[in-house]
């Protein structure tokens, strides 16, 4: 690894970090939950645990998204209703996956202007995981496209993904900054190349994407929203000149 | 559109070119109407009918792909058997689609051969639509990837998304050649850009990529099999010459 660069190229996160998504799934598992109710005797808890577990299960075959999250809601039903589930409720799980997918992309407070504000002076692209077809559409729908350098949909975010997407556009590591809201997947594996990144929580991150995060793994700034970023990068710039 | 130049960029698709897909889809919906055989009386064209209008009903939500298809089927079984289903045929059908994601890439006859041949001459990349986790996984597994100069994998196979693919390579598409086995996603949307098509076709194809097909949208080679493409390809240079 080099030394740091100035920064030319700020990658932002899709989902969680510039739309809501992962407050739609809670809300969607409640709904789960209420589905279930008349059938299972389980709390909330346990049922949450249950569902984890096959998603933790199929997340090797099926991958991220909506698409296999809603086939891991139905085997869940499958599962904890000993197979009594009826075929209307597993249609209702169908519709609450499509309404997952159809749902209007709702922009996070602040993010127009700081992507606004950073296309003037960086190279901005974004990397997001999930359904192809649905990342698509929602940065369509976002209204962010025009002003992007590049789109990058990918299965999973470690750092060979990153380290792909970096040669394929000729990216200099110590020039490139990540910013998300999952340490896992947007902050570790960019450190790990030598590139630097932003952490923007939201309020609410998912069991499969909570890290085994060492404080020896690097340092990295955490910002309580996306409008703080120019100022952020602003500073990391001075500090690597 | 300019003249024909030189070929220099061959890109291939993968389902049906590269490696046996649709086959399995096909013995996938065999298993799925012994399935549903004791609870409807459907025969299999009124069965595969049912399927085909949710498949067609979904595309715009939900996609290409294997995950797609295990919900189409899903809401089918639902449908057909006016929630009748019982919770382990659910299990077996996502069963049916998890045994299709984890199937073995089954290469056609001929094709390493014939991949070697063009990686020596041009620049081949696999262009595929369907599921983003399942299409890489079947390029990695094809053993094809290493002498491979690039790999696309887009939801959509029309000339928008060919043109963005040629934008983003600085490929001209009159020094480019797409081979596949559809008409509707392999050939029409390339000839309508400018560029050549090669149309190999599978011994059978998804009625949703049944092309609208007008001769007078060009003409274009028809091989039997990918063993002869390096052939037909020097042939079509020496034409453009």
């Amino acid at each position: 690894m080099g030394g740091l660069a100035v920064i030319e190229v700020v990658a932002l996160d899709g989902d969680d970090t510039l739309w809501h998504s992962e407050q739609m799934f809670v809300d969607t598992q409640a709904r789960f939950r209420d589905l279930l109710a008349p059938h299972v005797d389980l709390d909330h808890a346990a049922l949450d645990a249950r569902l984890l577990e096959v998603e933790r299960r199929n997340l090797s075959t099926l991958g991220y998204g909506v698409k296999a999250f809603t086939l891991s809601l139905i085997e869940t039903a499958i599962e904890v209703t000993e197979g009594r589930v009826l075929g209307r409720d597993v249609q209702a799980i169908v519709d609450l996956g499509k309404a997952l997918l159809d749902h209007p992309v709702q922009l996070l407070d602040g993010v127009p202007e700081a992507v606004d504000a950073l296309t003037g002076r960086y190279r901005v692209m974004i990397i997001t995981k999930g359904d192809l077809l649905h990342q698509e559409s929602k940065v369509a729908r976002s209204g962010l496209a025009e002003d992007l350098w590049a789109v990058e949909i990918v299965s999973e975010k470690d750092a060979p993904t990153y380290e792909r997407v970096l040669r394929r556009h000729r990216i200099d590591p110590a020039s490139f900054v990540m910013v998300g809201n999952s340490v896992r997947s947007d902050v570790l594996p960019v450190l790990a190349l030598g590139g630097r990144a932003v952490h923007v929580p939201y309020h609410v991150t998912w069991e499969l994407e909570q890290p085994d995060h060492d404080p020896a793994d690097g340092d990295f700034p955490v910002l309580a929203g996306l409008t703080h970023l120019p100022a952020c990068l602003e500073a990391m710039g001075a500090e690597a000149a």
